[in-house]
């Protein structure tokens, strides 16, 4: 199983509509990179438990992810601001330069 | 029990996690601002039982929010991007105009 960045997105996004127990090994798997056993023995549950937990909860945020679609959407936007944040730098008024620059903190601040 | 706008947005935002029976009754009351005794005739429910199923699914989307904050984050960078565009407007060069304001309705799509 890879870890992917995907998930680590998806964490990053529906974490908080996760169990806490969920949570925890999802963070320790996906974030920290531990192993299966690395999670598990001080758990007290096999590493195929880990893991079928593991694809559960990956269901559970993928889920989330279709039908809510929040993970692409702020990608995108993080896109899109990179690019007006590159154009806005050729901005030759300084303070029009700076007050676009200003908002695209704080869109960066809510991503 | 005023209609308010909050739970159009947090409808629209979280109303795919909703049963299809709670957005339906959600959307006739806030969207299509029909009354209780409207939404709970065809259905054959009581003006008591609509208000209660209401309130639950209130509830639920309030919980949502406070968990992920979407709605708020979203109508945060609306406003900043409205600020952006108007900007964008006293950018001398058409290009980087242009530019900047192709990305600004980038984002609009994705919110």
């Amino acid at each position: 199983m890879a870890k992917e960045l995907r998930f680590v997105m998806l964490l990053d996004c529906y974490g908080d509509l996760l169990t806490e127990h969920q949570r925890n090994v999802m963070e320790l798997y996906y974030c920290e990179d531990l192993s299966l056993a690395e999670i598990g023995n001080p758990l007290g549950i096999t590493r195929q438990a880990v893991l079928s937990l593991i694809k559960r909860t990956e269901n559970i945020l993928l889920n989330y992810e279709e039908k809510l679609g929040f993970a692409e959407r702020l990608s995108g936007i993080r896109a899109c601001i990179d690019r007006i944040r590159s154009g806005a730098d050729s901005i030759p008024d300084k303070k029009l330069r700076d007050n676009i620059t200003d908002e695209i903190d704080n869109i960066s601040k809510l991503l």
